[in-house]
């Protein structure tokens, strides 16, 4: 295993087509992914994906599971795939063929431990939601045209797993010294000790306890804000040693209001 | 329209399944590209193809012919794709993510007016036989996994539009000053006055009555020598002027045997 290794794993999130399931899963075979996590699929569809003649490689070891948090649990960078143009929370937009250039100046080196890296791709529909979105570190965008931006998603998984190949992003990991390709520089994503997503949560957990109990989040606006702070929480850079201490000290506050 | 400009078709070779017909209808239009034509598909798939509900744009445009030549009949480019890493027929196997450098090193400025580049998919199950891929003047590789190397056709169509598009081949055309980056530098492809497909195979034809006329093609080889011939033609750049030529020196040959 080379040092500063990403894996990358491809999450669908909710796809309504069996086809598409197969054809991602076909997709990563091709290009030596073997690491398929499907976000709520559809239950008929999940059965009959699973039960296809052949079903074995990326689909057979494919799980399910109930939401994206679950599906990005593990992972020190998470990814939105997007055929839209629209900047969406302060992410950076990556065109998709810059986007190794971008995780060299984004993110420090590994370390020697292999790392998790998630791939995400919206359901046919509607693509990435913005609560969605809001796990992510960056959005890549696939260089489709203004008059027919959406892709099939099974091309799409294809076009993107073509690239990371080609990029050398795949295993091969991270280049340094790339120069960012996109606006100014934010906090570097430190793949040597990341927050996994799963800490980040639970520290957005305890921050919304401790924001309800202040009366700061209100009902109408509550959902929009702990998105917001999801994407500040991230934009971070956080280690684990931050998160542990931010953990603390938000233990520490949620004590005193309950022990005024 | 900006110079040296190639205008990028996608051909079809006996497409079985519907499905992919309008999967790659789709991805040419999600990265710009217009010119779809389909060889022999079977009838009943062209139908289906052609009925569907919102066949417009790429797909409605659409055109079937009854055999390759004809197909690339305009083309001063040829190029195939294959999953495999099998050199085929000496041509160039040019990996899909330097097929922008190859353009750059292989062909000659095309002056003003844009020229007509084909590119080849083979049959779900059987790829390019080695008769179509005598037709190419180079064959891209897709870097897929020794291990599953067959592409779904939808998704190989998406990677190649996508590469054409990221490396800036798709109307911008050659780029000048590129090395070659697989072995040797053949004759270059003179796109400023290309011999189109259709000249070089009726030069063929008047060769090989020539040659069957003075016994030179046998029964049991004849098929194979002339796939042989077509490759060398290809290969030696020919521009209309030297097919003119060719043509002329062959006749008065031909003329002759029958004249003795």
């Amino acid at each position: 295993m080379v040092a500063n290794s990403l894996h990358w794993r491809v999450v669908l999130v909710r796809p309504r087509n069996p086809l598409n399931i197969g054809a991602a899963a076909r997709a990563m075979a091709n290009f030596g992914l073997g690491d398929l996590v499907v976000v709520k699929p559809y239950a008929p569809v999940w059965r009959e994906t699973r039960s296809a003649v052949g079903a074995e490689g990326t689909i057979g070891s494919a799980r399910a599971v109930d939401d994206l948090s679950e599906a990005i649990a593990d992972a020190a960078l998470v990814v939105g795939t997007t055929a839209g143009s629209r900047r969406n929370l302060d992410r950076d937009l990556v065109p998709l063929d810059q986007f190794s250039r971008w995780l060299g100046s984004h993110t420090s080196p590994a370390g020697n431990a292999p790392k998790r890296a998630a791939l995400l791709f919206g359901s046919e529909k509607t693509g990435l939601s913005t609560e969605q979105m809001s796990y992510c570190h960056a959005l890549v965008r696939i260089p489709t045209r203004a008059d027919c931006p959406s892709m099939n998603l099974g091309q799409a998984v294809a076009v993107c797993c073509y690239e990371l190949v080609r990029a050398g992003a795949l295993d091969a990991g991270v280049k340094s010294q790339a120069r960012s390709p996109v606006g100014r520089a934010p906090a570097k994503i430190h793949l040597s000790d990341p927050a996994n997503l799963q800490s980040l949560e639970r520290v957005l957990e305890r921050a919304a306890r401790v924001l309800d109990n202040v009366g700061y989040l209100k009902p109408k606006s509550r959902r929009a804000t702990l998105v917001k702070l999801r994407r500040l929480l991230l934009g971070l850079g956080l280690t684990n040693n931050d998160v542990k201490i931010l953990g603390g000290l938000l233990a520490q506050i949620e004590w005193k209001l309950g022990n005024p």
